[in-house]
């Protein structure tokens, strides 16, 4: 066996074993009872460790550099380079600080769970700086062997290829466009009126409702399911999605979206190819590219009028044919605009501007320009600047309310928005396609987006780079232009 | 550290990865989509190899020599000789002939499930002739290192220190008793007029009153749950159970002792002692100990007419209060004899017959005194004298019946009866520890029997030989005097 095809049996052992990995966890979120907690956090403890052996191994190293040298086509090539990603990433930092900042991570997390309903940034910081302190060094480390500026390095944890060059490129065109444009528009939505839906909405009605629509967007029952956690997600391995939702009985208008945005990070993950299916080129490309299917499917489809004309007749049979669930209404509630101080409670044109402030903080911080401390002031100046709000002495609801910096997952940010960037984009190119795809959606036909969408997005996997993938697909570089469009279609 | 401080490390770690197979495996039985199943049974293969690399490590061999010299407690040395054992059950067989069993098992069940109803013997002769010959080569080499006949060294798997000599006394004192016993009863019996309960009960209702039954009977639903399979178990972790049952809406009676059933199986697992847990000398005895537990709870009390008392007026919550839930009627109902062919749907008094039967037969096709050719024949003999039944051509419900020779499980089935006396003698001690024992299950105080139980039985875990467990619980080893006893009181 040459050491291509040897690579492929690592890469296939750590697929399976890590299957173990997703299930347990998912149960750990949606079945298992609290008591088991303690025994199943040291399960999976050992189970993590288990795993960085197996995928540290100085065996890999070697075949990788044999394998460099073999005659292998395109494919293999694109597979080969992709084995090579996922080992430097998990060796690259030494064990000492993986541990370290895990376990700063955790102890960070888990207080904040208290610290955030009390308000307490003081007891809060105490913490997060050592997690921050932790990060720097991670972002030290990775910046001197990849040759990146720290943050770059961990922003190319979920999104290989990005760069502060080109983010910064982003966010101040946006910076340029987006306050003016929520001041736009939540002045023409004054006019609007809305009649609010009144529960109880039954969660039997809520369940029933959402698997048609899961059904009707072409989530594959025979491997995946739906489930109820507190905090929604999709989970499991490829052939084995578990997503799950959450249900409101007095709103069924969340849970409903919810649930098409993770199918559509579903149906991404369903369908992988499967001749790499165990192999780091067959997973999904980036953070961004996969946000970007949730948010096609949620964003450029489900709240717009087309998509909801096509599940009216579905919601009408649930929740019955009053006055609040007139086609025009259900527009207007999906796409209500108005600046919040929660980012998981923002619309689509709010949120970027959640993003931006973030990113900017964070940016500063690995690199080293911005102390923890601070964060609470610039919060307050950002968001004032970009949303019109006062949040001095309200951290809870400000630098407080996300879970990524207390456990260092600092990078992760940008990919929402450049999700939302990447869907507007594709969606385009599908109307440019297909000029009537809006007519064929609200006639509950999605297949040409769903045909577009797999061959040129999910087929690929990670057999290209994001910036090829995009270009291939689109026709050229991630343009935020086609957000900004978006947005002013719809809402002005 | 000394060595046995680290055997402890070393088990402790084949235990949280366990916990992870065993809550993929409970998954994979209740609530895994069919069409992952492929990808399901590669993971499971995969950590079944990983799992049998970390607890065959020659490095424990090492540990284990060194560690009998250590100065170590009574337990710490009971502890020590379970590691042991443990660790020569699982390398004591070369790897290549555990693989040939477990695909030529594997291969056999499979295809089992479409011989069986298709009645199709000649089929199922060729894989099982197989099964059988590998089976024997592994009971070979068990005989020569463990030092006791072929058949006996499989037994040891499930039931340590049981032999043939011991079995070979219990059933032929059984046989001497049994078949006349039937007769009696069921002669009596034809005097009885049941009112049969009609359905149909609703999956709702019946969940409710087995929850209900779950909790009266001590289940921690804190560290464990309920759910559904097509068959029956009780799988995951001491620290998080997971049981099943499944429920027929035309029939409740089942369903109800099935929970309580597994129920005992449960307690007994919830129950293990806790600074033992993730050591060997922590899990249960044997599966006879641990099938004593099961029908401790369903046979000694369940279907006794004070637990029924007790739980009449939850059954008449559910089902309404007419004739056929009037007390008289459900013990009559739950204690009904009927000898039948199918060893799972036995009632407590045939199902010893069931049992040699399947024990004579085994332990001569180990020990090579009998072939697989020549089984439906003996079967047809033996159902004939212990049950009065003809299974001549009928396969199905004659050998073709269960799952335990078709991957090669010889030894096991004598559990199953051991397991019943071992709860006989349990409850007789209880009984006659606490004279008024069935006047307090009657009122719903199950409390003598449980700390009994918990004391004698589940804190002991495997830190006391069969044997000498049974004799510290109940004054002597096991007698079949009390199930034959039992038998009697309660049904002539």
């Amino acid at each position: 066996m040459n050491s291509y095809n040897e690579l492929k049996k690592v890469n296939e052992k750590i697929h399976n074993l890590g299957h173990l990995g997703a299930i347990t966890s998912w149960d750990q979120q949606t079945m298992m009872p609290s008591g088991s907690n303690e025994a199943r956090s040291k399960a999976m403890a050992e189970f993590t460790v288990l795993m960085h052996q197996l995928s540290t191994d100085p065996k890999i190293a070697d075949l990788l550099a044999e394998a460099s040298s073999e005659d292998l086509n395109e494919t293999e090539k694109a597979s080969l380079r992709e084995m090579k990603r996922s080992y430097d990433l998990s060796t690259v930092v030494p064990e000492d600080l993986v541990k370290a900042k895990s376990l700063a991570g955790s102890k960070c997390e888990h207080a904040w769970r208290e610290q955030r309903p009390n308000n307490d940034w003081k007891e809060f910081l105490n913490n997060f700086e050592e997690v921050l302190k932790l990060s720097r060094e991670e972002a030290s480390i990775r910046s001197s062997k990849l040759g990146l500026t720290p943050y770059d390095s961990l922003v190319d944890l979920y999104e290989p290829g990005m760069t502060t060059e080109k983010l910064d490129k982003i966010f101040s065109d946006v910076r340029g466009w987006l306050p003016s444009l929520i001041e736009s528009i939540v002045e023409k939505q004054k006019s609007i009126n809305i009649f609010e839906p009144k529960g109880p909405f039954s969660v039997e009605k809520q369940k029933e409702l959402g698997l048609k629509v899961m059904a009707k967007l072409g989530f594959d029952f025979t491997r995946g399911r739906v489930d109820i956690s507190s905090h929604p997600f999709c989970g499991g391995v490829p052939e084995d999605i578990r997503m799950t939702t959450r249900y409101d009985e007095s709103d069924f208008v969340q849970s409903l979206m919810g649930i098409v945005h993770e199918t559509g990070h579903a149906r991404y993950e369903q369908n992988l190819p499967k001749e790499f299916l165990g192999l780091p080129a067959g997973t999904a490309r980036s953070m961004g590219i996969h946000e970007s299917q949730s948010l096609f499917f949620e964003m450029q489809m489900g709240r717009g009028r087309p998509f909801l004309e096509s599940i009216h007749k579905d919601i009408i049979a649930a929740f019955g044919d009053s006055e609040e669930f007139k086609i025009d209404n259900l527009v207007s509630i999906y796409n209500r605009v108005e600046p919040g101080f929660i980012r998981v409670d923002a619309d689509e044109v709010t949120y970027p501007a959640h993003v931006m402030l973030r990113y900017e903080i964070e940016r500063d911080l690995i690199n080293g320009k911005l102390e923890a401390r601070d964060i609470p002031e610039v919060w307050d100046e950002k968001m004032k600047m970009y949303l019109g709000l006062d949040t001095r002495g309200n951290y809870r609801q400000g630098a407080m309310q996300d879970i990524h910096w207390t456990d260092g997952s600092f990078g992760y940010f940008p990919s929402y928005t450049l999700g939302a960037m990447y869907a507007a984009q594709q969606f385009a190119t599908v109307e440019k396609l297909h000029p009537n795809v809006n007519e064929s959606i609200a006639n509950g036909d999605y297949s040409q987006a769903f045909s577009w969408l797999r061959e040129n997005i999910w087929q690929k996997a990670s057999l290209l780079s994001t910036d090829e993938l995009i270009k291939k697909a689109t026709g050229e570089s991630l343009n935020p232009e086609f957000l900004k469009k978006h947005l002013m279609k719809r809402y002005l």
